[in-house]
C-alpha cells in the first residue's frame, strides 16, 4: 500500500463515502439526516456510531434550511469553527465562536461557570434563528437552557455533541427531554468536535 | 442534573481522569505513555480506544523530550494545531500547520498528491528534531515515509493518528512496519485531530 496508496483527494471522499453506505445501518434516516450521519461517521471512523445518532424529527430540515437562509454559526470551541468548511456555506454565514474573547476569563469568574459557558453570554446578539454547534464542552448544552430559561431567544437548531466523562451524556439526554430547541445530538459519552463541525458540514450543502 | 451540574473546570478534569483511570485498561503502559492514553481517551470519550493504542518503545519519552528542548510541532490540519494548549508547551514551541499557506494548492497540482500531503513540502526546514502530529489525512504519513526515502531528516516522533475508511489504517500500520520515526498511533480507522492534539497536550507537560 506504500506505493498504490490513494493521493486523490475527490477520490478518497467518494470510496469513503461508499464503504460507509454499504457498511452503515442508515435506514431509519430522511435524505438529510442520512448525509448528516454519513458525514459524521466519516469524521469518527465508526459506523457503529450512527445508532447512537438522536435527530430530532424536521431538525436537520429546519438546521437546513436556517443556514440557507443566512444564520450564524455559534460554536463552543474553536476547533469546532476551524471544521466548518467555509466554501460549503450556502449563504457566507458567520462562523462564530467567543471563547478567545478578552472578556471571557472575567466572565467566567463572575458567573461561578467554565470559560466555555461564559463565552456563551457574548452569544446573545446571534442566537435568535442560529444554529448552535457544541462539540466539546457538555456545560454549554446546560447553559443554553439556562438562557433560555432567563428568556433568550431560540436558535433554529443545536448541534449537541460534547464529548466525555462528566456531564456529556447527561446534558445531551437533558437537551432532548427538554425539546424547545429542535436537537441532532450524538447519545452517550461520545462526540467531539470533528462531528459537530462534519455535521455542520452536511447541513450546510449537499455536495460530497 | 440540569440543576446539579458541575460548572468547576478543573473539577470536571479531575472526575473525568478518575473516571478514565477506574475502567480502562492502562497496565501495559509506562508513566508518560499512561498520560497520553488518559488524555486521548478523554478526546474521544471511550476507554475501549486503549486497545487500539500503538506506542514504539520510547517514543513517547523521546517526544516528551524532545519537547522540552524546544522541537517545533508540524501538524495536517488546522483542528490539530487549534487543539495544542499553547500554556503546556514548556518552552515556547512553535506549531506550525502550512495547510493554508497560498502555495499549497499548486503544489498540491504539480506533485499529484492531496493538499494535505503537498503542505509537507513546506515543514521541511523544520522537521529536523521535531513532533510530526497527523489527526486528519492518511496521505500525510504516506508522503512523510516519502521524504524521509527522499532523503529528508528524521523528525524526534511521529504521532500518527489519522481517521477513516481509505488509508487511514493502511498508513499507521506502513509507519509502523517502517521503523525509522519513533511512533505513537492509533491502529485501524479511530484517530481524528482531537485525539492528535490530546497526545501533544499530554506529552507536553504532566500537568492535569
Amino acid at each position: 500500500t506504500r506505493d498504490t496508496y490513494e493521493r486523490d483527494g475527490a477520490a478518497i471522499y467518494q470510496r469513503s463515502f461508499a464503504i460507509i453506505r454499504s457498511e452503515a445501518d442508515l435506514a431509519r434516516f430522511d435524505a438529510v439526516e442520512e448525509r448528516v450521519a454519513v458525514r459524521i461517521i466519516h469524521a469518527c471512523g465508526m459506523v457503529e456510531v450512527a445508532a447512537d445518532l438522536d435527530f430530532a424529527p424536521g431538525a436537520a430540515a429546519a438546521a437546513e434550511a436556517a443556514l440557507k437562509a443566512g444564520a450564524p454559526i455559534l460554536c463552543d470551541a474553536t476547533m469546532v469553527s476551524r471544521g466548518v468548511t467555509r466554501a460549503r456555506l450556502p449563504a457566507g454565514n458567520a462562523v462564530i465562536c467567543t471563547l478567545d474573547d478578552p472578556r471571557v476569563p472575567g466572565l467566567a469568574a463572575d458567573l461561578g461557570t467554565t470559560r466555555t459557558a461564559a463565552a456563551m453570554e457574548l452569544w446573545r446578539e446571534h442566537l435568535a434563528g442560529s444554529i448552535v454547534a457544541i462539540g466539546n464542552a457538555p456545560t454549554a448544552l446546560f447553559r443554553l437552557m439556562e438562557m433560555l430559561d432567563a428568556g433568550a431567544p431560540l436558535p433554529a437548531a443545536v448541534i449537541g455533541m460534547p464529548v466525555g466523562f462528566v456531564g456529556a451524556a447527561e446534558s445531551k439526554d437533558a437537551i432532548a427531554d427538554d425539546g424547545r430547541v429542535p436537537y441532532l445530538i450524538v447519545r452517550g459519552r461520545k462526540g467531539g468536535s470533528a462531528m459537530a463541525a462534519a455535521a455542520v458540514n452536511a447541513l450546510a450543502s449537499a455536495r460530497e
